[in-house]
């Protein structure tokens, strides 16, 4: 019987090939940390919980399509700390930054439309861009280059009258890139010369490192009508299982338009709305005790990952992931080889496989996403594991 | 800046245009009745509320994509009461049954393709097709048939090569109709000759009444790799806003592939999830307390309306809604006049409008929906301000 070409076209998350084989490991006695993951480890704000229990109708009723108001309200609160003015007719509250990511697409973009991405990029994009019938074009940025955006001209070029935006997430998953104005500068140019929407998914906004500046495409003033902004409480508040997030747009006959969407979906789940409307503006020093803690946990992951022969990384400037490239030709054999054959003191590791995450065939076959928002004994185990790990596999392969 | 066609097309929810109109009249001290709803007045179960106290990790996380495991199998459980044979692997958990039918119609619809639909039918169908960017097809069910299913020749007539489904609710929203064994059995047929997927949308199933048997697709032995499932928790426990629902069906090649949209948006709330799973298979008589509740509301609905000339309906089998004709040229214009020009003593009712329920142009133009699932109060007041307004409407247009 049928299946629609557009699920056939889908991939199973890339990740799942992995997973029978981590069970095996599991059962066969052996720890295995997981290094492929971006559900922090951090605890939930209690501010949350008293949300769901202060949640006191005696009925769990539908609410308004666009999002409850305290929370929409909470959300225009907290914006003003990062200097984005936004009202509550350019918020639609979504389940999870990834319903934001798709309604943005499903509203910008007809069948055969395309949508430029820097790759690499955060895998599911594919998935949103496929269930609206588009395209992902992607333009590779390098890790010689820190991953930071190519010349215009590399961009532009791929541009062509199908072309409809720009999706790209800053902080960047799986780079841990962030974008300088100029950069984004340069993306809001190319918006406006080529009549583009601008994407910016910025659920890791709160992860900046060191001295650099977060910066948003919210702040160019004059393609604020192009800007659509993707946030969520998952990786913010470690509330990932919430499914609470936000689309934001100056461009208000964009947001009136994607309320359809909205409202063919009926609501959000009200409950947690109400826990998530507590938890925003009630968190004193939670959101920066977070950052150093992530920061803390880069700094030990970019020291374990710089002794090792022959990989190569950048130290992230935001978000939680490292990607980085390891001494080895396949880092989805080697992934499969960590998990079936090897342990080191009956411990090992699952890693993203690189090229999950390009939209090129061929791209990032030697690179591995690792993340480090796992605790400070997981990431020390799991980069012992790593080092004795790669050490041996080459040996491995040096016999053969 | 472009807008996707997919999008443009799409329509506002009908009651919508009527909101500000309401809005209006209560800021003028009116008491307005909405009888437009689905939003049952029924107390959500405890057991929902001591499921979301029960969660008592430190990390609200992502769960499975699939759903969680003991939330899947508390339906398997609950579906045993119903003859329904089911097992994990043919279970999806989605956001609601609304997921559910998206879901489905993405996985087996491409842009172009076909979806035929009794109507009057949800409204949100529309909805759903557009998002899928396939398109409905509507066969025509009649009051004066108690909205029973046209004889095999009518449907047939419609199917073409782009035909993929006949997708329908049973119970059916908005007429309350219960399909009888043999005309599933006429779609199982059609389904059948035709290579076409059944969707049978029952998130009404707890509510039959009288003698009149419930009866599913899921009982035809021989399509069962064509059926699938759609459910809810939202009216069956009166926890709308819990946005919990699953998509099932005996074809796990589907299922498998819908997976991949499940993935793509990570997962269901996790703690609604495990609320849920302390609510189906808990509940003693609520159910049938329920449904006793509802059985009582139609009886009034049906009492008051029999004794309005001109009104025209049947008694309702299931659901909780009646779709009556009324001794008026348009119930769009009736509806809104009722909002902005009438009151009775006081007070008057907010309806559904019958044409947001047809896919054909022109049908439905004297009909309104009216919900039975708020209080006997509110159902009584409502039937008399409906009662005296359709009168001084029409001595109203009499003069004219
Ligand atoms: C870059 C990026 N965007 C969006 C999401 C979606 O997250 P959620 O739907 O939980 O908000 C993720 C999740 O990992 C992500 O990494
Ligand atoms: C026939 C029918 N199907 C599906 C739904 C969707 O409900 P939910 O998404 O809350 O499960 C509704 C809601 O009113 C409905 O009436």
């Amino acid at each position: 019987m049928k299946i629609s070409n557009r699920v056939l076209n889908m991939n199973f998350s890339p990740i799942r090939k992995l997973v029978p084989f981590a069970n095996d490991a599991k059962k066969r006695g052996i720890k295995v940390y997981s290094m492929n993951i971006g559900q922090p480890n951090v605890v939930t704000p209690d501010s949350f919980f008293q949300g769901l229990t202060n949640y006191n109708e005696k009925i769990v009723k539908y609410s308004d399509s666009q999002g409850i108001s305290i929370l929409i309200n909470s959300f225009i609160e907290s914006y003003k700390n990062w200097n984005i003015d936004l009202s509550e007719d350019e918020i639609l509250i979504t389940q999870g930054g990834s319903e934001a990511i798709l309604f943005s697409l499903m509203a910008i973009c007809d069948p055969g439309d395309e949508v430029l991405v820097p790759e690499p990029f955060y895998s599911n994009y594919n998935s949103f861009t496929k269930v609206a019938g588009a395209k992902i074009v992607p333009f590779s940025t390098k890790i010689e280059h820190g991953f930071h955006l190519p010349p215009k001209e590399e961009i532009v070029k791929k541009i062509t009258d199908k072309t409809r935006c720009i999706l790209f997430s800053n902080p960047a998953n799986p780079t841990g890139t962030i974008y300088t104005h100029d950069e984004l500068k340069m993306l809001a140019d190319i918006a406006k010369e080529h009549d583009l929407y601008l994407i910016s998914d910025e659920v890791y906004r709160q992860f900046v490192y060191d001295d650099i500046e977060y910066t948003s495409c919210m702040y160019i003033e004059d393609v604020l009508d192009r800007v659509i902004l993707v946030d969520s409480i998952s990786k913010h508040y470690s509330a990932c299982g919430a499914r609470i997030g936000l689309v934001a747009s100056k461009n208000k006959t964009l947001i009136n338009q994607m309320l359809k969407l909205c409202q063919s979906r009926l609501c959000v789940s009200t409950i947690e709305q109400c826990a998530a409307s507590n938890l925003i503006n009630t968190l004193g020093s939670y959101l920066e005790d977070v950052k150093t803690k992530y920061k803390a946990r880069r700094n030990l992951m970019c020291e374990y990952l710089s002794k090792i022969p022959g990989v190569v990384f950048n130290k992230p400037s935001g978000a939680f992931y490292i990607l980085a490239e390891l001494p080895v030709d396949d880092t989805e054999k080697f992934a499969e080889w960590l998990l079936t054959d090897y342990n080191y003191e009956n411990k090992t590791v699952m890693i993203a496989p690189g090229s999950g995450f390009y939209g090129t065939d061929g791209l990032g076959k030697k690179e591995v996403r690792l993340s480090f928002c796992t605790s400070i004994e997981d990431i020390e185990n799991s980069m012992i594991v790593l080092t004795h790990a790669l050490k041996d596999y080459n040996a491995l392969n040096l016999k053969k």
